[in-house]
């Protein structure tokens, strides 16, 4: 059993004086109350001895704030870059002097809306509001009205709130200035799903043609290496001679160095390799691979930072992604 | 600006009828309390209409049960394990209509203190005192007297709350076991950091002895891929010829992998490679890897249901890690 609290009247017994003035020393109004300097040090001797805390539920049906802020995502799991963005989130909240609770939807709306009745009954203060992966969402209903910030998700409508995503167009110039910059101006093939549907494949296609790069056929494979390594394997045996390869993140840059390699193609020399996500594995790959970093750390830093900073006008907010320069480019031959 | 909450003399007035009637109907009790049917539908209505919302905090002053769990961890970030194991602790504690806290200390003891005081001011009812790795701790003295259960680490003395690890000792066994079902008798090899300071090695080492697996010189290294590389490759060099090599994590058999790869020695036909984690990258290597489970979901799962579930005798529970049979390891060859 938990020890007993200590409450303010015990508090004030103990130090023999009022239980308002008693609350008074407690609330540092000492001076505007007239309160002597002695029932001052009693009062304080007395808190510290009952180890009295005062009571942040009480005192926030006055003030109708509990420091608590809560994450509210569709999935919470299984990726690191979840954990990235809630551990933004949380030291953000923590240097606000906020505590954080994490809720999962699974995508579900009664879930959902479960979920942030459970938390408004708890009288949270604010709420992040997040996507595993970037896309539009639309706020719940139970949410609009409230303190609230969008992580890796973004509304159609004009921004009610703010919203933080990567700035996936500019990560897709980025990835062709890095390989035009290394001369590369053809051969230059997408490795993975570049379905209009997917929110960042799409908007890295843009910024890649913006940049003025000029895309062979894709090869097509889902996010994982395994459809990776098949994929970019079918495509060698078919008589593909690739120079550089796009692969739209750090799994599916796996598989293809297992196919290259399986089909006796160095990195970098015969093909270049860039990559989106910079995760660990990036780094832990032979050659290490050059790869454009999701920013989702800074994503729920900057989210909370906006929820519990001071006010501005809602905007969606394109966080950079800088890219990681390692050993997996090469110059393009002279042609 | 959050709307107005309800409140429950609103939907009394808007019933016409008096607050303890709307309260003893919201609470169920209309047959003890002899309130008419006519005068229940008044208030379910109004209640409905205004979507009043029962003041969970406002009762908590009363019940002293705020149905809210605290994770309190050393660090959350960077690992896939601690994602798994909060998102356990958040099932289980969404099972018990729970919500949860997480909160970070970076092994720090005056951050640890002031984030347990913080969620003691919010009357959390329960805490999940979390370990990144398995070890030993010392109980805050915070949480000594509460409800609070230990995820991924125990105290040296006796138990006095339930403690959930890995069976760490059992999967030395199991990795032993797997080797010589195989065949394997010599020329067996740990890959790793076997420091008597890490838990996790140590017990390892133990099962692997009991199991009768007699192990050759260990190959030395940190926890990460490429100092494995570098210490397998210099291992090779100077002449070893490793049957199979034990890596105590899977960064560790990626670093095994290339530098076999490297030296021209196939995995499974030359060497035999087993790991421990289970992590998403061991079904991505080539060939795949077999590997020990880390049950961190079930280590989450199980310390929050013994934390909210049914009271029983503290003990230390190691949670069983099974082994996922791949395509790593090869029969030895006739001596």
């Amino acid at each position: 059993m938990p020890p007993q609290r200590a409450t303010l009247l015990q508090v004030a017994q103990r130090a023999g004086v009022s239980r308002s003035t008693a609350s008074f020393v407690l609330a540092g109004r000492h001076a505007d109350m007239r309160i002597s300097e002695d029932a001052r040090q009693r009062v304080l001797r007395a808190a510290q001895e009952l180890d009295y805390r005062p009571n942040l539920m009480a005192r926030s049906l006055r003030t109708k704030v509990t420091r608590t802020v809560a994450l509210v995502s569709d999935t919470l799991a299984s990726d690191p870059y979840a954990g990235a963005a809630i551990h933004g989130s949380l030291a953000a909240a923590v240097a606000h002097g906020h505590l954080l609770f994490i809720g999962e939807t699974e995508g579900n709306p009664l879930v959902e809306e479960k979920l942030i009745s459970d938390f408004l009954d708890r009288q949270v203060d604010a709420f992040i509001y997040a996507s595993m992966f970037t896309r539009y969402v639309r706020l719940p209903r139970l949410l609009r009205d409230r303190p609230v910030v969008l992580l890796n998700c973004l509304t159609r409508a004009a921004p009610a709130h703010h919203a933080f995503i990567p700035d996936e167009h500019e990560a897709g110039v980025t990835a062709a200035r890095t390989l035009l910059d290394a001369g590369h101006r053809g051969g230059i093939h997408l490795v993975g799903n570049a379905s209009e549907r997917v929110f960042a494949a799409r908007e890295r296609l843009a910024g890649i043609g913006s940049a003025g790069a000029r895309l062979a056929a894709p090869i097509e494979c889902e996010w994982w290496p395994e459809s990776a390594y098949e994929a970019v394997s079918r495509a060698l045996r078919d008589g593909l001679a690739p120079r550089a390869l796009i692969c739209l993140n750090d799994r599916i840059a796996l598989g293809a160095y297992q196919a290259l390699r399986a089909a006796g193609r160095t990195i970098p020399d015969e093909v270049s390799v860039i990559s989106f996500d910079d995760s660990d594995l990036a780094a832990w790959l032979r050659p290490q691979l050059t790869s454009i970093s999701l920013p989702h750390y800074q994503l729920g830093w900057q989210a909370v930072e906006a929820l519990l900073g001071p006010a501005s006008e809602p905007a969606v907010h394109r966080l950079p992604m800088p890219v990681r320069l390692r050993a997996s480019i090469g110059k393009a031959p002279f042609e």
